[in-house]
């Protein structure tokens, strides 16, 4: 059993946490994990950073009222704008997203040619080219991001492997073959779900999953090895709203069965200042 | 001028009723607009009904605190869930997009096969289905309809006439053609935006536009013939966050430059209880 039994906390505007989620619960399936998607006011990529930043913190308070031990950021628009308010208001460890599959990215590639894809709001952010670059030893490392606005719509409309979704990855994507990239960054947790496409348009390049990293990262944090399982992973799942999308797609991210989330209401929740 | 001074009171989850303001505009250029996006929690249309309504009736609070004389809910998803609840809350006449729109699908159709597109939730609320079977006059009407949670991510991306536009398109509206609709209600806001791609497909389907449709019942409620434009239309444009891509579009959906609008919190409206 974990020394510290208290549960992890990770949240996500709604349902590609749960990509993120997968690799914890892999890794650390002794562990207990709390899962807030906020559902009622998915998606984040398309707000502004002040609105971002305060739903973040509503996310954050929530999972601090179950005494959790660690919060995964596990969506990569909050980590890419609200990460360093939560670090400064929270007195636990916070996880992000960005950090790690940007280290995992600059000692990974080869020739220095590095893609990133992700929403609007997380390439406008421009997190993960300096985070790449502030990994990157002195190396020269060059960053093509594009973001891929059509890409979540595709997988939630279960398009994972359609001609249109064939069709758009090549449009999307060209630009950054065009770059030679040998390593390309999905700074997004459902970019995982497109895997047979990506692969398939892009032969020879490493594709680096931003769920997979943090997941890791929270070994490191945690000070522990993976973990022996011993039953199925304790997984409490939270929704800020009822959609009919949710358990049908929540399997499907999380790779195994799911119960039925438990709804939530965090609009009111302010950080405590206690732990600012 | 206006026998009644008051403002028409406009709102949506986001941009998409731009273009149902377009047409109020056109036809009412005398009168002065109020419109309300709720872009803080865009899109209405993955989400459930009981959320859709909660925030349908903050955004009228809103809208009834610049003391509108007509409230135009012009959001499909919002006047699929909410439009009843908003008539038994509020004194003031509230026109939603899908009656108009049904009538005029079932006046229009000479086949009697009708084709209805919009979002999951719209769909999934058979509201179309059932409002045009109220305007058939007892004449047989099929209803054959298809969500296609695409096109909104698709406009919004600009793509009004791509290739992949097209191959979703297809995808999307081949039920219909095998159907032998001779008439497509648009359901949805963003769709107008599409007119090229969708005549392209559907050589001979008379395309009903919700908002089009909307601004005539708009005329109908108010006693009013189109009016003559004076100047341009007075348009306060209000939003619950300032996203990138609002002004952006803005001009595109509404057809005419628009100024910056103004940021508002509507959370903690409630539906006054001396008008319910």
């Amino acid at each position: 059993m974990p020394t510290d039994p208290r549960p992890i906390g990770v949240f996500d505007s709604g349902i590609g946490g749960l990509s993120v989620l997968k690799h914890l619960a892999r890794l650390l399936p002794q562990e207990t994990f709390v899962y807030l998607g906020d559902t009622a006011r998915v998606p984040y990529g398309n707000k502004s950073a002040e609105t971002v930043r305060t739903y973040s913190s509503q996310c954050a308070a929530f999972l601090l009222t179950h005494d959790v031990k660690m919060i995964v950021v596990a969506c990569n628009t909050a980590s890419a704008l609200a990460l360093d308010v939560l670090r400064s208001m929270v007195s636990v460890p916070v996880i992000g997203v960005i950090e790690p599959a940007a280290r995992e990215a600059a000692e990974r590639t080869r020739n220095g040619h590095i893609g990133v894809i992700g929403t609007r709001a997380t390439i406008a952010s421009d997190s993960y080219a300096r985070s790449i670059e502030r990994f990157s030893n002195g190396r020269k490392l060059d960053v093509h991001s594009r973001p891929c606005p059509l890409f979540v719509p595709l997988v939630e409309e279960g398009w994972l492997d359609s001609p249109a979704t064939r069709l758009v990855a090549e449009e999307y994507l060209r630009p950054l073959i065009a770059n030679g990239i040998d390593t390309l960054v999905l700074g997004c947790t459902h970019y995982p779900l497109l895997n047979t496409v990506l692969t398939a348009i892009l032969p020879g390049v490493e594709l680096i999953d931003c769920g997979e990293c943090a997941a890791v990262d929270a070994l490191r944090v945690l000070e522990t090895g993976p973990q022996e399982p011993l039953h199925m992973p304790l997984i409490y799942l939270y929704v800020t709203d009822h959609t009919p999308a949710f358990t049908m797609l929540a399997r499907q991210f999380l790779g195994m069965p799911v119960d039925e989330p438990v709804r939530v209401n965090v609009e009111h929740l302010v950080l405590p200042p206690d732990i600012r």
